[in-house]
Protein backbone atom coordinates (compact mmCIF):
# COMPACT_ATOMS: atom_id res chain seq x y z
CA UNK A 1 0.00 0.00 0.00
CA UNK A 2 1.10 3.77 -0.78
CA UNK A 3 0.45 6.96 1.00
CA UNK A 4 0.66 9.88 -1.28
CA UNK A 5 1.94 13.03 0.51
CA UNK A 6 3.77 15.93 1.57
CA UNK A 7 5.69 15.33 4.52
CA UNK A 8 5.67 18.83 6.12
CA UNK A 9 1.87 19.44 6.06
CA UNK A 10 -0.38 19.46 8.83
CA UNK A 11 -3.19 16.92 7.26
CA UNK A 12 0.17 14.08 6.27
CA UNK A 13 0.95 14.47 9.78
CA UNK A 14 -2.79 13.15 10.96
CA UNK A 15 -1.85 9.76 9.16
CA UNK A 16 1.63 9.64 9.72
CA UNK A 17 0.96 9.62 14.00
CA UNK A 18 -2.25 7.31 13.38
CA UNK A 19 0.19 4.55 10.81
CA UNK A 20 2.45 4.93 13.85
CA UNK A 21 0.00 4.16 16.79
CA UNK A 22 -0.86 1.34 14.78
CA UNK A 23 2.68 -0.03 14.13
CA UNK A 24 2.08 -0.25 10.61
CA UNK A 25 4.42 2.65 9.27
CA UNK A 26 6.96 0.27 7.51
CA UNK A 27 4.25 -1.22 5.42
CA UNK A 28 3.36 1.33 3.39
CA UNK A 29 5.57 2.96 0.53
CA UNK A 30 5.70 6.88 0.55
CA UNK A 31 5.06 9.14 -2.49
CA UNK A 32 6.13 12.26 -2.32
CA UNK A 33 3.54 14.92 -3.85
CA UNK A 34 5.42 18.19 -4.53
CA UNK A 35 2.81 20.19 -3.40
CA UNK A 36 4.60 23.29 -3.58
CA UNK A 37 4.78 23.09 -7.43
CA UNK A 38 1.00 22.42 -7.59
CA UNK A 39 1.27 18.79 -8.24
CA UNK A 40 -1.79 18.23 -5.97
CA UNK A 41 -3.70 20.74 -8.66
CA UNK A 42 -2.84 18.20 -11.45
CA UNK A 43 -5.20 16.06 -13.28
CA UNK A 44 -3.02 13.02 -12.84
CA UNK A 45 -3.20 13.60 -8.79
CA UNK A 46 -7.40 14.85 -8.90
CA UNK A 47 -7.84 11.87 -10.67
CA UNK A 48 -6.65 10.52 -7.32
CA UNK A 49 -8.34 12.76 -5.24
CA UNK A 50 -11.06 15.22 -6.79
CA UNK A 51 -10.52 17.43 -3.56
CA UNK A 52 -7.07 18.07 -4.58
CA UNK A 53 -5.44 17.37 -1.38
CA UNK A 54 -3.05 15.48 0.72
CA UNK A 55 -2.41 12.64 2.11
CA UNK A 56 -4.46 10.19 -0.04
CA UNK A 57 -4.11 6.23 0.81
CA UNK A 58 -3.85 4.13 -2.42
CA UNK A 59 -4.78 0.78 -1.45
CA UNK A 60 -3.09 -2.64 -3.09
CA UNK A 61 -6.59 -3.09 -4.77
CA UNK A 62 -6.26 0.72 -6.71
CA UNK A 63 -9.01 2.56 -4.44
CA UNK A 64 -7.75 5.70 -3.52
CA UNK A 65 -9.16 6.87 -0.33
CA UNK A 66 -8.42 10.54 0.70
CA UNK A 67 -9.82 12.33 3.81
CA UNK A 68 -7.80 11.91 6.94
CA UNK A 69 -10.71 10.71 9.08
CA UNK A 70 -11.36 8.23 6.35
CA UNK A 71 -7.79 6.96 5.91
CA UNK A 72 -7.92 6.63 9.64
CA UNK A 73 -10.76 4.60 9.70
CA UNK A 74 -9.30 2.23 7.15
CA UNK A 75 -5.63 1.84 9.18
CA UNK A 76 -7.82 1.72 12.52
CA UNK A 77 -10.10 -1.59 11.57
CA UNK A 78 -7.24 -2.98 9.26
CA UNK A 79 -4.27 -3.33 11.88
CA UNK A 80 -4.21 -4.25 15.18
CA UNK A 81 -2.72 -1.77 18.02
CA UNK A 82 -4.31 0.79 19.92
CA UNK A 83 -8.33 1.87 18.92
CA UNK A 84 -8.00 5.00 17.35
CA UNK A 85 -11.69 5.61 17.00
CA UNK A 86 -13.45 3.61 19.48
CA UNK A 87 -14.80 0.11 20.02
CA UNK A 88 -18.34 1.33 21.49
CA UNK A 89 -20.71 3.32 20.18
CA UNK A 90 -20.26 5.63 22.77
CA UNK A 91 -16.72 5.75 22.06
CA UNK A 92 -16.82 6.06 18.23
CA UNK A 93 -19.68 8.95 18.44
CA UNK A 94 -17.78 10.48 20.99
CA UNK A 95 -14.39 10.39 19.01
CA UNK A 96 -15.85 11.31 15.47
CA UNK A 97 -17.28 14.17 16.79
CA UNK A 98 -14.53 15.78 19.16
CA UNK A 99 -12.44 14.98 15.84
CA UNK A 100 -14.94 17.19 14.10
CA UNK A 101 -15.02 19.70 16.15
CA UNK A 102 -11.10 19.51 15.61
CA UNK A 103 -11.29 20.00 12.35
CA UNK A 104 -13.82 23.04 12.17
CA UNK A 105 -12.34 24.81 15.40
CA UNK A 106 -8.60 24.19 14.73
CA UNK A 107 -7.58 22.83 11.67
CA UNK A 108 -10.28 23.77 9.10
CA UNK A 109 -9.86 27.37 10.95
CA UNK A 110 -6.45 28.07 10.92
CA UNK A 111 -6.07 26.65 6.98
CA UNK A 112 -8.67 29.38 6.33
CA UNK A 113 -6.90 31.98 7.99
CA UNK A 114 -3.63 30.85 6.42
CA UNK A 115 -5.07 30.43 2.94
CA UNK A 116 -6.98 33.55 2.79
CA UNK A 117 -5.41 36.45 5.23
CA UNK A 118 -1.87 35.56 4.92
CA UNK A 119 0.03 35.26 1.76
CA UNK A 120 0.04 31.59 2.67
CA UNK A 121 1.80 29.31 -0.15
CA UNK A 122 2.36 32.32 -2.41
CA UNK A 123 0.21 33.54 -5.63
CA UNK A 124 0.41 31.07 -7.77
CA UNK A 125 -1.34 28.63 -5.19
CA UNK A 126 -3.49 31.04 -3.68
CA UNK A 127 -5.79 32.00 -6.59
CA UNK A 128 -9.28 32.93 -4.80
CA UNK A 129 -8.32 34.42 -1.30
CA UNK A 130 -10.43 35.81 0.96
CA UNK A 131 -9.58 38.02 3.52
CA UNK A 132 -12.30 38.60 5.48
CA UNK A 133 -13.33 34.81 5.75
CA UNK A 134 -9.96 34.43 6.84
CA UNK A 135 -9.87 36.78 9.48
CA UNK A 136 -13.06 35.66 10.45
CA UNK A 137 -12.09 31.83 10.67
CA UNK A 138 -8.54 32.87 12.82
CA UNK A 139 -11.36 34.10 15.45
CA UNK A 140 -12.61 30.55 15.57
CA UNK A 141 -9.54 29.16 16.15
CA UNK A 142 -8.60 31.31 18.65
CA UNK A 143 -12.09 30.62 20.44
CA UNK A 144 -11.67 27.26 19.63
CA UNK A 145 -8.47 26.60 21.76
CA UNK A 146 -10.12 28.34 24.92
CA UNK A 147 -12.97 25.09 24.03
CA UNK A 148 -10.29 22.33 23.72
CA UNK A 149 -8.55 24.00 27.17
CA UNK A 150 -11.81 23.87 28.60
CA UNK A 151 -12.41 20.13 27.58
CA UNK A 152 -9.02 19.18 28.69
CA UNK A 153 -9.11 20.70 32.52
CA UNK A 154 -12.09 17.61 32.56
CA UNK A 155 -10.35 14.94 30.52
CA UNK A 156 -7.01 13.47 29.75
CA UNK A 157 -7.89 13.13 26.17
CA UNK A 158 -10.48 15.09 23.92
CA UNK A 159 -12.67 12.53 23.57
CA UNK A 160 -11.98 11.22 27.32
CA UNK A 161 -9.84 8.75 28.89
CA UNK A 162 -8.12 7.47 25.66
CA UNK A 163 -5.65 8.87 23.03
CA UNK A 164 -7.96 8.99 19.75
CA UNK A 165 -7.83 10.58 16.40
CA UNK A 166 -9.46 13.57 17.98
CA UNK A 167 -6.37 14.09 19.51
CA UNK A 168 -4.39 13.64 16.36
CA UNK A 169 -6.42 15.88 14.32
CA UNK A 170 -5.91 18.56 17.14
CA UNK A 171 -2.43 17.89 17.54
CA UNK A 172 -1.52 18.45 14.05
CA UNK A 173 -4.24 21.40 14.21
CA UNK A 174 -1.68 22.97 16.62
CA UNK A 175 1.39 22.69 14.34
CA UNK A 176 -0.15 24.38 11.91
CA UNK A 177 -1.68 27.33 13.99
CA UNK A 178 2.37 27.37 15.04
CA UNK A 179 3.37 27.58 11.16
CA UNK A 180 0.85 30.51 10.49
CA UNK A 181 1.58 32.21 13.94
CA UNK A 182 -1.74 32.07 15.23
CA UNK A 183 -0.83 31.45 18.71
CA UNK A 184 -2.25 29.56 21.42
CA UNK A 185 -3.16 31.85 24.77
CA UNK A 186 -0.63 31.53 27.29
CA UNK A 187 -3.27 31.15 29.69
CA UNK A 188 -4.50 27.96 28.10
CA UNK A 189 -2.75 25.91 30.72
CA UNK A 190 -4.58 22.50 29.98
CA UNK A 191 -4.12 22.46 25.94
CA UNK A 192 0.08 23.12 26.70
CA UNK A 193 -0.05 20.58 29.27
CA UNK A 194 -2.03 18.24 26.87
CA UNK A 195 -0.03 18.95 23.82
CA UNK A 196 3.68 18.51 25.71
CA UNK A 197 1.87 14.79 26.56
CA UNK A 198 0.68 14.36 23.05
CA UNK A 199 4.20 15.27 21.72
CA UNK A 200 5.97 12.97 23.54
CA UNK A 201 4.72 10.25 22.51
CA UNK A 202 6.87 7.71 20.16
CA UNK A 203 4.43 8.30 17.37
CA UNK A 204 4.94 11.84 17.40
CA UNK A 205 8.38 11.69 18.07
CA UNK A 206 9.11 9.30 15.08
CA UNK A 207 8.22 12.19 12.89
CA UNK A 208 10.98 13.59 12.95
CA UNK A 209 13.19 11.24 12.64
CA UNK B 1 -32.72 8.58 24.25
CA UNK B 2 -33.68 12.18 22.84
CA UNK B 3 -33.12 13.93 19.37
CA UNK B 4 -32.66 17.54 19.52
CA UNK B 5 -33.64 18.92 16.69
CA UNK B 6 -35.71 21.05 14.07
CA UNK B 7 -37.73 18.66 12.15
CA UNK B 8 -37.82 20.88 8.42
CA UNK B 9 -33.53 21.42 8.04
CA UNK B 10 -31.34 19.53 5.97
CA UNK B 11 -28.80 18.21 9.05
CA UNK B 12 -31.58 16.94 11.16
CA UNK B 13 -33.46 15.15 7.77
CA UNK B 14 -29.59 12.88 7.92
CA UNK B 15 -30.46 11.81 11.40
CA UNK B 16 -34.26 11.03 10.64
CA UNK B 17 -33.09 9.08 7.56
CA UNK B 18 -30.26 7.10 9.20
CA UNK B 19 -33.25 6.22 12.27
CA UNK B 20 -35.55 5.31 9.58
CA UNK B 21 -33.01 3.28 7.84
CA UNK B 22 -32.49 1.47 11.37
CA UNK B 23 -36.08 1.16 12.43
CA UNK B 24 -34.91 2.72 15.71
CA UNK B 25 -37.00 5.95 15.09
CA UNK B 26 -39.47 4.74 17.86
CA UNK B 27 -36.64 4.81 20.90
CA UNK B 28 -36.44 8.53 20.68
CA UNK B 29 -38.03 11.45 21.93
CA UNK B 30 -38.16 14.17 19.79
CA UNK B 31 -36.98 17.94 21.19
CA UNK B 32 -37.66 20.73 19.23
CA UNK B 33 -34.98 23.62 19.17
CA UNK B 34 -36.29 26.49 17.62
CA UNK B 35 -34.00 27.79 15.37
CA UNK B 36 -36.14 30.08 13.66
CA UNK B 37 -35.63 32.21 17.18
CA UNK B 38 -32.43 31.92 17.78
CA UNK B 39 -32.97 29.41 20.59
CA UNK B 40 -29.64 27.18 19.06
CA UNK B 41 -27.24 30.08 19.95
CA UNK B 42 -28.66 30.51 23.81
CA UNK B 43 -25.59 29.27 26.36
CA UNK B 44 -28.42 26.40 27.49
CA UNK B 45 -27.93 25.07 23.91
CA UNK B 46 -24.43 25.33 23.37
CA UNK B 47 -24.13 23.96 26.88
CA UNK B 48 -25.39 20.38 24.51
CA UNK B 49 -23.08 21.59 21.22
CA UNK B 50 -20.97 24.48 21.18
CA UNK B 51 -21.22 24.17 17.60
CA UNK B 52 -24.70 25.87 17.88
CA UNK B 53 -26.32 23.19 15.60
CA UNK B 54 -28.80 21.07 15.39
CA UNK B 55 -29.40 17.80 15.56
CA UNK B 56 -28.23 16.79 18.82
CA UNK B 57 -28.39 13.32 20.46
CA UNK B 58 -28.57 12.87 24.15
CA UNK B 59 -28.28 9.78 25.15
CA UNK B 60 -29.37 8.13 28.67
CA UNK B 61 -26.50 8.78 30.45
CA UNK B 62 -26.42 12.61 29.91
CA UNK B 63 -23.85 12.81 27.65
CA UNK B 64 -24.51 14.87 24.08
CA UNK B 65 -23.44 14.00 20.45
CA UNK B 66 -23.58 16.29 18.21
CA UNK B 67 -22.47 16.26 14.14
CA UNK B 68 -24.60 14.08 12.29
CA UNK B 69 -21.37 11.23 11.35
CA UNK B 70 -20.70 10.93 14.91
CA UNK B 71 -24.82 10.20 15.56
CA UNK B 72 -25.04 8.08 12.69
CA UNK B 73 -21.81 5.58 14.21
CA UNK B 74 -23.82 6.47 17.55
CA UNK B 75 -26.79 4.95 15.72
CA UNK B 76 -25.49 2.12 12.94
CA UNK B 77 -23.07 0.22 15.80
CA UNK B 78 -26.17 0.75 18.40
CA UNK B 79 -28.98 -0.99 16.47
CA UNK B 80 -29.88 -3.62 14.65
CA UNK B 81 -30.61 -3.08 10.39
CA UNK B 82 -28.84 -2.26 7.47
CA UNK B 83 -24.80 -1.18 7.80
CA UNK B 84 -24.96 2.81 7.09
CA UNK B 85 -20.86 3.13 8.16
CA UNK B 86 -19.41 -0.07 6.51
CA UNK B 87 -18.27 -3.66 7.85
CA UNK B 88 -14.76 -4.16 6.11
CA UNK B 89 -12.55 -1.58 6.54
CA UNK B 90 -11.91 -0.61 3.00
CA UNK B 91 -16.05 0.16 2.69
CA UNK B 92 -15.92 2.33 6.51
CA UNK B 93 -13.12 3.82 4.35
CA UNK B 94 -14.80 4.65 1.29
CA UNK B 95 -18.10 5.41 2.96
CA UNK B 96 -16.41 8.25 5.84
CA UNK B 97 -15.22 9.49 2.35
CA UNK B 98 -17.47 10.23 0.10
CA UNK B 99 -19.60 11.19 3.14
CA UNK B 100 -17.32 13.99 3.58
CA UNK B 101 -17.28 14.78 0.04
CA UNK B 102 -20.92 15.16 -0.05
CA UNK B 103 -20.67 17.37 2.99
CA UNK B 104 -18.07 19.41 1.04
CA UNK B 105 -19.19 19.32 -2.04
CA UNK B 106 -22.85 19.52 -1.63
CA UNK B 107 -24.46 20.49 2.15
CA UNK B 108 -21.67 22.90 3.49
CA UNK B 109 -21.02 24.15 -0.06
CA UNK B 110 -25.02 25.42 -0.46
CA UNK B 111 -25.27 25.98 3.52
CA UNK B 112 -22.61 28.96 2.94
CA UNK B 113 -24.26 30.01 -0.53
CA UNK B 114 -27.62 29.87 1.15
CA UNK B 115 -26.17 31.84 4.47
CA UNK B 116 -23.40 34.30 3.03
CA UNK B 117 -25.33 35.21 -0.47
CA UNK B 118 -29.14 35.17 0.14
CA UNK B 119 -31.19 36.31 3.17
CA UNK B 120 -30.56 32.89 4.85
CA UNK B 121 -32.32 33.08 8.07
CA UNK B 122 -32.71 36.87 7.94
CA UNK B 123 -31.12 39.51 9.96
CA UNK B 124 -31.50 38.76 13.26
CA UNK B 125 -29.55 35.51 12.65
CA UNK B 126 -27.24 36.09 9.65
CA UNK B 127 -24.78 38.58 11.93
CA UNK B 128 -21.69 37.26 9.32
CA UNK B 129 -22.28 37.41 5.95
CA UNK B 130 -19.63 37.32 3.44
CA UNK B 131 -21.03 37.59 -0.27
CA UNK B 132 -17.96 36.37 -1.78
CA UNK B 133 -17.46 33.85 0.05
CA UNK B 134 -20.82 32.15 -0.50
CA UNK B 135 -20.62 32.75 -3.99
CA UNK B 136 -17.69 30.98 -4.18
CA UNK B 137 -19.02 28.25 -2.50
CA UNK B 138 -22.41 28.25 -4.72
CA UNK B 139 -19.44 27.26 -7.54
CA UNK B 140 -18.20 24.83 -5.39
CA UNK B 141 -22.26 22.96 -5.16
CA UNK B 142 -22.59 23.37 -9.14
CA UNK B 143 -18.59 21.40 -9.80
CA UNK B 144 -19.84 18.81 -7.22
CA UNK B 145 -23.19 17.98 -8.85
CA UNK B 146 -21.26 17.02 -11.79
CA UNK B 147 -18.80 15.24 -9.73
CA UNK B 148 -21.24 13.38 -8.08
CA UNK B 149 -23.36 12.88 -11.43
CA UNK B 150 -20.30 10.93 -12.80
CA UNK B 151 -19.99 8.83 -9.58
CA UNK B 152 -23.50 7.77 -9.76
CA UNK B 153 -22.79 7.32 -13.55
CA UNK B 154 -20.71 4.10 -12.36
CA UNK B 155 -22.51 2.98 -8.84
CA UNK B 156 -25.64 2.54 -8.13
CA UNK B 157 -24.93 4.24 -4.81
CA UNK B 158 -22.42 7.06 -3.97
CA UNK B 159 -20.21 5.03 -1.80
CA UNK B 160 -20.18 1.52 -3.87
CA UNK B 161 -23.17 -0.87 -4.52
CA UNK B 162 -25.18 -0.38 -1.03
CA UNK B 163 -26.73 2.80 0.34
CA UNK B 164 -24.83 4.74 2.92
CA UNK B 165 -24.35 7.63 4.86
CA UNK B 166 -23.08 8.96 2.37
CA UNK B 167 -26.09 8.64 0.23
CA UNK B 168 -28.05 10.23 3.13
CA UNK B 169 -25.55 12.91 3.15
CA UNK B 170 -25.93 13.71 -0.75
CA UNK B 171 -29.45 13.41 -0.59
CA UNK B 172 -30.07 15.54 2.17
CA UNK B 173 -27.67 18.02 1.22
CA UNK B 174 -30.04 18.37 -2.33
CA UNK B 175 -32.98 19.25 -0.54
CA UNK B 176 -31.19 22.09 1.23
CA UNK B 177 -30.34 23.22 -2.68
CA UNK B 178 -33.29 23.25 -3.45
CA UNK B 179 -34.33 25.38 -0.74
CA UNK B 180 -31.44 27.58 -1.34
CA UNK B 181 -32.60 27.27 -5.30
CA UNK B 182 -29.25 26.26 -6.34
CA UNK B 183 -29.96 23.89 -9.15
CA UNK B 184 -29.19 20.31 -10.33
CA UNK B 185 -28.13 20.47 -13.92
CA UNK B 186 -30.80 18.98 -16.25
CA UNK B 187 -27.80 17.13 -17.53
CA UNK B 188 -27.05 15.72 -14.62
CA UNK B 189 -28.98 12.14 -15.32
CA UNK B 190 -27.63 10.20 -12.91
CA UNK B 191 -27.38 11.88 -10.18
CA UNK B 192 -31.07 12.70 -10.87
CA UNK B 193 -31.93 8.96 -11.04
CA UNK B 194 -30.02 7.87 -7.99
CA UNK B 195 -32.06 10.79 -6.17
CA UNK B 196 -35.07 9.61 -7.54
CA UNK B 197 -34.37 6.05 -6.10
CA UNK B 198 -33.64 6.97 -3.07
CA UNK B 199 -36.47 9.60 -2.39
CA UNK B 200 -38.35 6.32 -2.77
CA UNK B 201 -36.66 4.73 -0.08
CA UNK B 202 -39.59 3.82 3.55
CA UNK B 203 -36.98 5.81 5.36
CA UNK B 204 -37.31 8.96 3.53
CA UNK B 205 -41.13 8.84 2.09
CA UNK B 206 -41.60 8.51 5.94
CA UNK B 207 -39.75 12.03 6.93
CA UNK B 208 -42.90 13.16 5.27
CA UNK B 209 -45.59 11.36 7.47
Amino acid sequence: MKIHDFAAFPNPARVRIALNEKGATDQFEFVLVDVMAGEHRTDAFRAKNPSASVPVLELDCGTYISECTAITEFLDHNFAGPSLTGKTPKQRALIHMMQRRAEQYTMDAVGAYFHHATPGLGPDLETHQNEAWGLKQQQVAAEGMYYFNNVLANNPFVAGDEFSMADITLFAGLGFADFAKVEIPADCTHLNAWRERVAARPSVTALAA
